[in-house]
């Protein structure tokens, strides 16, 4: 069986400029990165102004489980699909960190027959845009130590530094530092750490913002540091934001490449799905539905977390209107949420799948509480039974809602026909009523009480002592009425990742409360969450090698 | 008077595609990178196996001053000239760094109507290169900490670990730091460190690698740390060097752009001076010289670092043959030189000028020992008198060397007419006899004491206790044998900045002795170096903007 980079090292591209051209995009707005990866102007906004936008279409999934999903190959899978149906699609998806890539194998760019390419490019640098995000936020903080060091006209408390620095790589040593030692030459002394790039708020100021104008007037938002009377410290404070700006002036950019079928994607900022909200840029998935008749994307995690983020976030933001959301499921991640050990996935287990069931059940009926048209794709296993298969079938009817089985990673788009045509029938057949899911000028429990209830089916939820001073704080600085990004472990729809399948009665408890004023939400923390992953004990980065003919080797 | 990206942005550029077409490049050996900008294949190598190389010019400088010499600028200038005098001609510059960008006001792409475009892109992420060698840097820090935290097997000494991190911006804060705190999960605690990009070991193996394999291999050689039992430990005991192959293997392309006049330039690679050679690529000089009958270059900092590091090291490593060198200067520097302070350089003072002039004459006798001719370039200011003028004329023309007044930033190529006719008369009337200055085999020693002794003009050597252990420790373990590369100040030939003009009688203190074994050279450092610029009180940051066109302000 070939590999992932096998399959997409053998992959006949057409030039970048042809895929372009097949959506009316002109010459000039083309900025060509070599032969088959372009970024678009945003002038193409303009000229396509009076177009009307195409259906959006989101790919979501059941909690992860060992198993595996596979979201991303379906969000390629169907847009190929719906691109052999003879429909105008546009793919829209984000980019891969380096930093998973190099650390545990596994890349981000779908798999198998369903996979964008050119694939070893978007795993690596790809056109930059997260080395821009890198250097402007580092920016932002040199700026910041610098202010405290040329006599902190801002009166900046140093122990009050809230702007870490970010690498786009695994690096668990830079968790936690010590900076400024050295002596009266080399900065004031302060304990500060590094968080992965993805975790960067400038990450989900890009995905969330409208134009440069836009990113500039919310980086200049970010708040840094407090001063030693409590006042916030912003970017605007330091004049930073003119600078990040110039920085980013290419990356906000969207980026366009193609599938293995030549189905045009665009492939734009990769925010993380814990302390951000996880989908790719507002500006990409924008000039998809401008493009496109439909447009295919997806989110972060398990629906609990990205979909619900999706539409109380992004969309809310951007005034999105998603017309159908595709969940995606296996067989085996079924029988998994149903108590099955990963090295017993592949025996028939009915009674267990029959449990595990109940976790696709609960995000189906999230979904509809959106008012959003729900399709169930069965991601292919050739372990799944019969019998295990018309029991999900049985139960998705049931339910009302629609399902098809999914064999894009064998087949391409030929696998997900039906899958297509499943969902051009919910769109046309059940008119999306999209809805948020609280109003931003609720108090700030009372809107993570609402998501908590409602979208995780916990009973209640619980304030630490800090997360209770964040609360009042914020609240005081006038920061009250932000929405809310959920950071929660991805294995559970409750804070406790052991607690599998659909669980009840089970109370969730926010830690602590962050604020990300540039990029224009809350960030409440359950759990422990991880802003800079570590390296495993032997990192994919020792199998990774190049030969003379520039043929790479060990990259997922 | 207009500011030099007001002159950048008025520029009429050729699509990049035209310049490469103009020296015969096929289009599949072009990457474009937006429409200005490319990379070019290495494949051309082959193409051009059995062509002959062009004549090469160095353009190097007197010690500088603080009233500016306009070294690139001439660069820029005389390869301009050179093409309106119907010559074929490649320029190869160095990339800037984006440190100084937003600290110091200040660019690297040449000024007034002698500069490269477009300025703004080379100047902030131009085609990505530095970024892909900060990643594949600190891979191979992350690597190594991770290593020390997954049991140690290779048994390092957290306490000898001489391989820092890099960021590409002016940070003092991150100088000295402690990293690995927090406890068992987040790595062994340390003290450690950031470096800019620029003084990345990667970037210099970057600049003298003849090909992706040469980098992969030189790579290996880094050594990152030593062992209990003083063992050095290489990145290749840590597998890194494939993955950092992987993520320079567009890096290693010359970039391709053009002058104001539309002459074509190579800008590729940057290492600091002091700690590293300073001069751009071999690829791209390589490249240039198959490509162009003439291609002219430059070096950081003065003839006694720029152009003996260019000789010693980039000529020796690649096999290059220097046919004539040009040296910058101006009456202003000269007079500085001549002890005049900064305020007084605009009234004539030709007791100074003729003190002063002892710096240019050892220059002059220095390009001589390498047995390359010498032409001298007096970059013109509107405050420079006749009587001047005849006085550095006669000066140079007493030592046999031709002069020639640029004019090429008020005038562009058209200004610098009269000295690119200088130079290709004295190619073509006086042979090089290029040599290098010393044989690798000497002792570590020997080879400096003849670096100060011929070029810098200096009696004595004198050795630190740690440099001594340095030089006894890398002698033993087998890296006697690399060249020298001297780290010292630019202001001075000596190691005391304050000893301007042309010193004698002077001893240099070699400090600490540093091991570069990826890049192949020994690091003889004098005096204090700085590897990791600091911002000043408003850094230029603060005054860089962007509009809603576009357009870019204060950069430059």
């Amino acid at each position: 069986m070939k590999t992932d980079i096998q399959i997409a090292q053998e992959a006949t591209m057409d030039p970048i400029t042809d895929i372009a051209h097949t959506l009316g995009i002109p010459d000039d707005e083309i900025e060509l990165y070599g032969r088959y990866k372009a970024k678009i102007s945003l002038k193409a906004f303009d000229r396509l102004e009076r177009q009307a936008d195409g259906k959006l279409i989101l790919v979501t999934a059941i909690n992860p489980t060992p198993a595996g999903e596979g979201k991303t190959t379906t969000t390629v899978g169907l847009g190929d699909a719906l691109h052999r149906l003879g429909k105008k699609v546009v793919i829209a998806l984000r980019e891969p960190s380096l930093g998973p890539s190099f650390g545990v194998k596994g890349g981000a760019a779908g798999g198998g027959y369903a996979q964008i390419v050119p694939m070893e490019d978007i795993n690596l640098h790809f056109t930059g845009d997260f080395h821009a995000i890198t250097s402007a936020h580092n920016l932002l903080a040199a700026m910041l130590d610098n202010s405290i060091q040329q006599g902190n006209p801002l009166n900046i408390d140093p122990r009050q530094v809230v702007f870490r620095r970010v690498v786009d790589l695994n690096d668990r040593a830079l968790r936690n530092t010590i900076i400024g030692l050295g002596g009266k030459a080399d900065g004031v002394p302060r304990q500060s750490g590094f968080d992965i790039t993805v975790a960067s708020e400038l990450m989900a100021i890009l995905c969330l913002s409208k134009d440069l104008m836009d990113l500039k007037a919310r980086c200049a938002k970010i708040v840094v540091a407090y001063t030693y009377d409590g006042r916030p410290v912003t970017a605007a404070n330091l004049e930073a934001q003119g600078s990040m700006a110039v920085l980013m002036k290419d990356a906000i950019k969207p980026n366009l490449v193609q599938t293995l079928e030549h189905t045009p994607a665009f492939v734009h900022g990769g925010p993380f799905a814990n302390i951000a909200h996880g989908c790719n840029s507002v500006i990409a998935t924008r000039m998809a539905l401008k493009l496109g008749d439909y447009c295919v994307t997806e989110a972060g995690f398990g629906a609990d977390l990205g979909a619900e983020k999706f539409y109380n976030l992004k969309c809310r933001f951007a005034g999105l209107k998603p017309a159908c959301t595709v969940i995606v499921a296996t067989v085996r991640a079924l029988k998994s949420h149903g108590g099955v050990p990963k090295t017993e996935l592949n025996q028939e287990d009915l009674e267990a799948l029959a449990e595990g069931f109940g976790n696709l059940e609960k995000h189906i009926e999230n979904v509809s509480k959106f008012g959003v048209p729900a399709v169930v794709a069965i991601n292919a296993f050739p372990t799944d039974t019969k019998a295990e298969l018309d029991y999900v079938y049985a139960r998705c009817r049931e339910m009302g809602v629609d399902v098809a089985l999914s064999e894009v990673w064998a087949k391409g788009g030929e696998g997900g026909i039906e899958l297509a045509e499943k969902v051009i029938a919910a769109i046309e057949n059940k008119p999306s009523r999209f809805q948020v899911l609280y109003d931003t000028e609720l108090p700030i429990k009372a809107k993570i009480a609402t998501i908590v209830r409602e979208v995780y089916g916990g009973s209640d939820v619980t304030f630490s002592a800090e997360a209770e001073k964040h609360i009042q704080t914020f609240t005081e600085l006038g920061y009250g009425h932000l929405p809310i990004c959920m950071a929660k472990t991805q294995y559970s729809l409750s804070d406790d990742m052991s607690k599998i399948g659909r669980p009840s009665g089970f109370t969730v408890g926010v830690r602590e409360v962050r604020l990300s004023a540039g990029a224009g939400f809350l960030v409440a923390i359950t759990g422990a969450i991880m802003t800079m992953p570590g390296l495993p004990k032997r990192p994919a980065a020792c199998s990774i090698d190049i030969d003379e003919n520039g043929k790479i080797v060990g990259l997922f």
